[in-house]
């Protein structure tokens, strides 16, 4: 390899590529860095004085206090719309009523078209299980207000949410810090 | 699959795993959220206080300015170590210096443990190219002090740094917007 083959940036491209108005960015795989990535994206949100969205869809506990903390202070519209049910319930049918009424407010912001930037933290977990209805949630995507840029993390993104996608990126495992025995570290894992 | 198998968070671990003083985290792979990945770490480093430096070993342009503006703003040390070279410069021995310059000083804020976190922004291309001792690089991370977590970026990211760090995530490109021919958007890729 020469010196020269190699692209600068995560994302070199030609000019003269046409201008979408709002991009859909899904993070799936096995892998760290899903969530952590659109985070990194609602700051470049952020820097960019867009109003910007973060929601939640499953309880994430201490995870991700850091992140919500910043990004409050820097304007950022946090919900956790997953605060209410947990993957371990013992109550399914709660626990699926929830998740559509989580949904539902989703469906909501998106489609106020108040935010340039959305992010719909684990989204996929709930297509997965079908606790909600994916066919809804493409409609959704596919026709909200123009300029309202979409990322969706979590694992096993379904087909349609890639199809319907503009860049995805697959997080794939190599090595994990647990395998070593090491526990999470503040800071670094949350 | 039943409701309970899928992992709620990005990185589920066990109880009683021993606590690391620091971690080594490589994010490579030819897909984009390798440097947005590790600006979602530098949020959760500063949430918890830390001093966080980010060096950039590769002129970034355009990109990464709303990142650096927002981490400036949230205190972090932020040096754009490779600004003074370019990878289509014309000549490539003065490269290789500024390159080999850019790592003594990163080399110099790592062993200086001022900073808790301390993020290497693209410094695989550097030891991919061989502008830098890939050895010595090891040797550094390895005998780092004890509390300085490091986060490194890039693809191809050599098997000796992937041994070395604790968590190696490869971000696979599964779908890219400039395929359909759609140009890098503002605030969302950069």
């Amino acid at each position: 390899m020469t010196e020269h083959e190699e692209p600068p940036t995560d994302d070199p491209r030609p000019d003269g590529l046409r201008r979408a108005t709002s991009l859909v960015v899904v993070n799936t795989g096995n892998g760290k860095g899903k969530s952590t990535a659109a985070f990194g994206v609602m700051i470049r949100g952020v820097a960019r004085g867009w109003r910007v969205a973060v929601l939640q869809f499953i309880k994430s506990g201490d995870w991700k206090v850091g992140e919500e903390q910043i990004g409050r202070q820097l304007g950022v519209e946090w919900q956790a719309l997953g605060a209410g049910f947990t993957w371990d319930s013992g109550n399914l049918e709660q626990d699926k009523a929830t998740a559509r009424d989580a949904w539902a407010i989703a469906r909501g912001i998106i489609e106020a078209g108040e935010h340039q930037l959305v992010i719909l933290d684990e989204l996929t977990y709930l297509m997965t299980w079908g606790w909600i209805d994916s066919g809804e949630v493409i409609d959704v995507i596919r026709n909200r207000p123009p300029h309202v840029n979409l990322v969706i993390t979590g694992r096993d993104a379904p087909a349609a949410l890639i199809e319907v996608a503009d860049t995805v990126t697959e997080m794939r495992q190599i090595k994990h810090a647990y395998e070593s025995g090491i526990a999470a570290k503040k800071g670094i894992d949350y």
